[in-house]
């Protein structure tokens, strides 16, 4: 088998090496620093080495590899299930937060805050089979329109993130998502848009139980959460579903403090922030991030500013 | 690549082909099943094709990957840690259950179920960091010996199993252990003796909490259960890890029922039950699984008798 892998490194050599790494990535220090880290961990007899069993890298969810703004694409996703479901719950249309959804009045559900919506959560993705969650999420993705953007969120995903797994994939790396959001949502984008399995995916959880339909044993989802997946829980989370401390970490605001600063603890580790601070190709929000920002000045994490570090934005700029 | 890939494959092929598949297997119609199982969901064109994405494995640890009798193994290593700790706690002596297990009374034990020994469970496996656990978990598995068989636990795992587990491996299976067993227990033991990645174990889990050492965080560990991985809890923990309804389920007892009835409503997919049924190589209580035989039996699923399927029993039965 050695020798075999040998021929097949000298057959593939050619065209590894001719393909710019990283080209959606402004040639510069950010860039260099990425390249760097993937060589060091890789290179045998580099002290920073690591056998392929221990190259993990987690990357964050929203704002981190897809748009956020102005929305999250999830609460998008609830608000659009609210309205499909809205004909066969009549009082909906007098009752906070489900009035404010129909009306279409985002800044009054914004002030009302995580728990304040927790009602159309619960109505939008629990009380059905996860088969039939995953449908809708699905149907979801394949309709939904950014309201800015005028293209589908699947296209809303970045560029130079996506480069970056795909780099790091072919350097032995196993790529994780771990979000806040909900792990059946993200798996709807994880494998065909990401490239990343449905087993890779860490996220918030809301209750399940076993229902069975005859022989048939099917999962449904309940109201309320067994994981709120933000913040700490994130590395806690990472423990219990990878089981091993990180070596590249990726993420954009507070909620990825603990998992960046966990992940920087390892020995030739990378802890990388993500800035939005382009108004004109994408938002300009990453001031919001009060916690985070002194900690990753203070320890000198990579902060990428998409302005002036992405070549490109969004995958499939050309339309394609 | 997909030239190379081929000139990869005609090198190789010599060399698989020469070797006999599940060779601790007997010949049968048992062993045929699981080959004829592999053959038709990795063949192009089978009606149970499935694309490598969807290749998953599930196998229930204590019983169907490593022995559990005359105790599990985890028990074992609590008590060890029991008596190690015992020193600090003058009073265990007289306090149910640490007084059992410092007078090696296992029938006492026995009879106290899992509820009446948790104490035990949270003095010997909480108020560690999870890096102190992992320690204590590889010096016993290191030092630990069977009081039967008079080896290493890690050398009372069932070779036509481990034979079976890198079988799927090399066909594109992502293999997972689905225990009710202590998830950082079995990663002491998948990656070095199952060939199993640690993020590929769901387990039961204990409650973490993230503290802070300095810069550095940590997961510790707190006395008391987030998740146990038992009966119905392994299909919802599977729904959550996972991600994707397996393939192919191999467990051998009742705490095994709903993950193999779940595995068996996907088409093409195989549920397999092991029977205990050898008191000469190993022992013989299968019987004790009033719940899943008679399922088994009805839905036929694959059941194997150790008695008569297995033709090495352990691995490295030689001594090696």
């Amino acid at each position: 088998m050695r020798l075999s892998l040998f021929i097949l490194a000298v057959l593939v050599a050619p065209i590894v090496v001719a393909a710019e790494p990283l080209p959606s990535w402004q040639p510069g220090a950010t860039r260099s620093a990425l390249l760097n880290f993937i060589e060091q961990v890789t290179e045998p007899g580099s002290v920073a080495y690591r056998p392929p069993a221990e190259r993990i890298a987690v990357f964050d969810h929203d704002g981190t590899l897809i748009i956020e703004q102005p929305l999250l694409v999830q609460m998008v996703f609830v608000h659009e299930r609210v309205r499909e479901l809205a004909p066969a719950h009549p009082q909906w249309a007098e009752l906070a937060p489900f009035a404010a959804v129909l009306a279409g009045d985002n800044e009054v559900l914004a002030d009302m805050g995580f728990r304040g919506t927790a009602s159309l959560v619960n109505a939008a993705q629990a009380g059905i089979s996860q088969a039939e969650f995953r449908a809708a999420v699905s149907r979801f993705l394949d309709q939904g329109r950014h309201p800015r953007f005028k293209v589908r969120y699947p296209q809303l995903v970045y560029q130079p993130i996506l480069e970056l797994i795909a780099l790091l994939k072919a350097s032995d790396f196993r790529v994780f998502i771990v979000s806040s959001g909900g792990i059946e949502f993200i798996r709807g984008l994880s494998e065909a848009v990401y490239g990343v399995p449905r087993e890779q995916v860490v996220g918030s959880v809301m209750k399940y139980e076993l229902r069975e339909d005859g022989e048939a044993l099917e999962v449904w989802r309940k109201n309320g959460f067994q994981s709120l997946n933000a913040g700490p829980f994130k590395v806690l989370n990472i423990d219990r579903h990878i089981g091993r401390r990180p070596l590249l970490a990726v993420g954009n605001s507070d909620g990825d403090l603990e998992m960046l600063a966990y992940t920087q603890a390892a020995p030739g580790s990378l802890a990388v922030l993500l800035r939005h601070d382009d108004a004109q190709r994408e938002y300009a929000y990453a001031d919001d991030s009060v916690r985070v920002l002194p900690v990753a000045a203070a320890r000198d994490w990579l902060v990428v500013s998409m302005k002036k570090d992405f070549r490109q934005v969004f995958a499939n700029e050309d339309g394609s």
